[in-house]
């Protein structure tokens, strides 16, 4: 095997780039799928690409998203020439807003479909960025920048890649990628123009990283097609397919097999109605002639002549899809014979939650086809097979995996050494790390911090680890309140202390023993002459504590009160 | 697709058992994977096969273990003629302790290395058992019921099914099963005895589920030590074989590859130690000699010349390797070119937590192997084509598909049909719903209540919903306290109130505006003449909440104490 550098990297601040280099630097999206967001530096000016958001896992509880962590740059806020949106992903548009709070004039750029999707969230923040619409083909200069973009294909329309030159040398930023080579709109990932780069020289490749360990090919989107048509063919009740609202291509495949069958067609769940009426508004989605339906007419027609096309299929507890599958959805009840296709993948993390819906519709008898029992689904990311396609187009000097997990990275680095890449070219680097590009060579200089950034509610950042630990703790073992007056100046409890646990037991005598020890300790923390209130809740805090974890081994968290009056 | 019938099935209670009739009721293990536990009835006697723990989900917080429900037989323990268990696995035998608990001298029967393990259990919770050990091919009769044992091969060994006979008729129960036609042990599945079952006419079958959603055949155990020994062989640095600490028949073949390429081994973790040694001790695991090593030993051992067998390959964030993947191992620091193999499945729920695992051990240079990239894991339990020659060797008139969830439940009982089974001889039951075999037909015919119950440390049963429901706010909102004494005759507030936060924010400033508010709403409630502590804790809840509400959209549980002086 590849012996390739192992992290965790440099811990230092880095020196100052050199003059004449190129700095790169994450702050999201490297050691982790989501957050994207890569910042380039040239002549003190900095480029950003993507601004994505991360989905919290079960360690960040209460979380609405992770953000990437800004602090590198907001001193330099002025020295940013723009933003660069490769696509319309939440991981690669959705912390936006955020930056546009901090400088509402940042100039962003991306495809038309991209634009459209950010418009349309920046608009729920109140928002009006100032936007620059760029096509594959194009070449445009932004300050320090000359940048020039790709068509890509991804499981979205209208992606792209970027190719940023500076004096420093030629960067080929991927984006998220795959070489689908029959693709639905015809258009293809540019792999002649990422030939001709390769030819001219390319210096650095950050290189989507996501699907690097798995072997072959993604097989083409288009050939999903015939097996919704199969599927759908042999139902003669209600069929339901959920799948992601920006998916268009997933989606018109489903519309053309609907239109097929002589079904008409339901889009259930707010943003897929959002994103399909923006899809079809920019000639991205063709909805035939009469297909659609309200969904409160789509109810009433006979159930071999209707399909519903649905969020949900991840298995977000609020979503149409799961409502369905507890039997609590206000119009769509699942009856048995009905089927439910998920034309989706099942993103690690969601098992639990996506086999769940399975087993709630399949219990109420309706028939649920998944990726586990028909191809009704295909990644949007490259395989290690068109990896290499990528790697011997491009050629490049240096190589920096990006957007995925550590294993996701060093597979992908693997692949570029195979291809060529010299082992010591390849930057396996996390997010933080700094790597320099400098006279034709990527080497890591540095680290700055980068942090989770939580949003909870309204609010950015005040949620942090003390909050999350304390959240954990009592999303394990509750807690219990003790609470007592005591006189201030003799320390003398004035009123009988209260015990009361939430999330502790279901049992209300359960604490009831404890309430005597409490009274005994005050009596003697009175007898030593004891009126700091916080020597006494100290006390009190430990002999609940040391009771609780005998006699009922559990950790709840143990909340003392000591109110002077 | 075959029309089965529909859950979730009768709601009513049932109704007497007829005379000569046999009553099958599960009190867990049917609807979910765990807790496994059947309950037959004849002549107002009860058999009880297997008596298991499942392991709780995100949704259960805190929680540590899942028992059946006893309700249903708690008035009738002294109707229990014995338990039988399958095989030693945790959630086949992990509860006996508990029912123990209720009835000491219940007999319990099984195998002799499922017994030792539960020997070694009820040790721990100083229990000591009434246990009969049987073997394949033994019969033996236990008041009203005549049980034959058959030989099956799973992932533990000496793992057995049991055919029961009364006058209602011929019953096999499968257990955990598959048709390993090649095993270590050469200890085959006893397809030919289920065939003269078959001859015999088998009215009842209750049938593994696990896998029946997955085609085809499972590679023999066999298979995988030239895997692991191909993976050995090119490693000069350590190597680290984690797997589940039950899977004797996997350990063999560690043991037999170290020993290939001249490496000693020391095992890791407690219950992996414990397993190994009553294995051993039984003849079951056989270990060259001069092989094993102790673990202190071990990590001085030159790194070409040692392997370490360890505990968690499901991610579990206190194991061994967990801490090995974090650098916090007390003995066993990972170096790069260190090679880890997770010879193991990946349970539904743990992607996270073992891709985490992975993750970090990558990121500190190891190379890890798992079932993702090498076949280092078969499964324990037949896939379809291994439930079809069940099917056709029992020939059973009705089939009661058991151990899984819904979804494997249905997919099992497809398969049923599809050997001849009629579609209305197939039960599709779940948790707690009465199937009455009478006159050679099974049927549903009521339900009784089969809830979840809870081990949280040392209490069964105090969590319960209201507890759970209270955790889960907890643990995404965290809580704010308010507390206030005042004059219980005057209402009057004697001290500033106090407002303070856990799991909120960690801004320490973060509530201070709602101290005033709770100021303003105690003087109108005394101002109103309002005395009762009840309502001024509910009037202070009222605004916290709401301010919280808008000012952050959270949703912290608000606990307003007020103590009368």
């Amino acid at each position: 095997m590849t012996e390739l550098p192992t992290g965790p990297g440099p811990t230092q601040s880095p020196p100052p780039l050199p003059e004449g280099g190129l700095r790169v630097v994450a702050l999201g999206g490297i050691g982790e799928v989501g957050r994207n967001m890569t910042v380039f530096e040239y002549g003190g000016r900095l480029l950003v690409v993507d601004c994505g958001v991360l989905f919290p896992e079960d360690s960040q509880p209460g979380v609405d998203l992770i953000l990437p962590d800004f602090r590198a740059i907001e001193d330099r806020l002025d020295d940013i020439e723009a933003v660069v949106l490769t696509h319309g992903h939440e991981d690669h548009i959705g912390a936006v807003p955020f930056l546009l709070r901090m400088r509402p004039d940042l100039p962003v750029y991306g495809s038309r479909f991209t634009l459209a999707l950010l418009a349309a969230k920046c608009k729920e923040h109140r928002q009006r960025p100032t936007l620059f619409e760029v096509a594959e083909r194009e070449r445009r200069t932004v300050g320090e920048f000359d940048l020039e973009f790709f068509a890509v294909n991804h499981s979205i329309p209208d992606a792209l890649a970027v190719a940023i030159r500076t004096p420093a040398g030629l960067v080929l930023h991927t984006g998220d990628i795959k070489l689908d080579q029959l693709p639905l709109d015809n258009r293809l990932t540019d792999l002649a123009g990422f030939s001709r780069l390769g030819d001219e020289g390319v210096d650095l490749l950050c290189i989507d990283s996501t699907n690097a360990e798995v072997p072959g090919f993604v097989t083409p989107e288009r050939d999903i097609g015939p097996v919704l048509d199969e599927v759908i063919a042999a139902v003669r009740q209600r069929v339901i397919v959920a799948c992601f609202a920006s998916h268009v291509h997933r989606v018109q495949q489903v519309l053309d097999a609907a239109e097929r069958h002589g079904r008409r067609v339901a889009f259930v769940g707010r943003s897929m109605v959002r994103n399909m009426t923006i899809a079809a508004e920019l000639g991205l989605l063709d909805i035939p002639q009469g297909l659609l339906v309200d969904l409160d007419e789509a109810v009433n027609l006979p159930e071999s002549k209707v399909l519903f096309v649905s969020t949900g299929s991840q298995g977000e507890p609020l979503s149409a899809l799961s409502r369905m599958a507890r039997g609590e959805h206000r119009q769509i009840s699942i009856r048995a014979g009905d089927t439910v296709v998920l034309a989706s993948s099942l993103i690690p993390g969601n098992e639990t939650a996506v086999f769940g819906v399975i087993n709630g519709l399949m219990r109420l008898g309706a028939h649920v086809v998944h990726q586990g029992n028909a191809k009704v689904h295909v990644s949007g990311h490259a395989s290690a097979g068109e990896l290499l396609f990528l790697y011997n187009a491009v050629r490049p000097s240096n190589v920096m995996p990006v957007h995925g997990e550590w294993r996701h990275l060093r597979a992908n680095g693997e692949l570029a050494v195979r291809t060529g890449v010299a082992a010591d070219r390849v930057v396996l680097a996390e997010d933080g790390v700094v790597v320099d590009l400098v006279d034709g060579r990527a080497s890591t200089t540095g680290r700055v911090e980068v942090g989770m950034v939580y949003v909870d509610g309204l609010s950015v950042g005040d949620v942090g680890d003390s909050t999350l630990s304390d959240r954990l703790v009592l999303g394990e073992g509750g807690f219990i309140a003790i609470t007592v007056a005591v006189d201030s100046t003799s320390g003398r409890a004035v009123s009988p202390p209260t015990v009361s646990g939430r999330g502790f037991s279901d049992d209300p005598k359960a604490l009831d023993e404890a309430v005597s020890l409490v009274e005994m300790e005050l009596s003697r923390t009175e007898a030593e002459g004891i009126t700091d209130t916080h020597r006494i809740a100290q006390s009190v805090r430990r002999v609940v504590g040391r009771w609780v974890a005998e006699t009922y081994r559990r950790r709840p968290m143990i909340v003392p009160t000591v109110i002077p009056v």
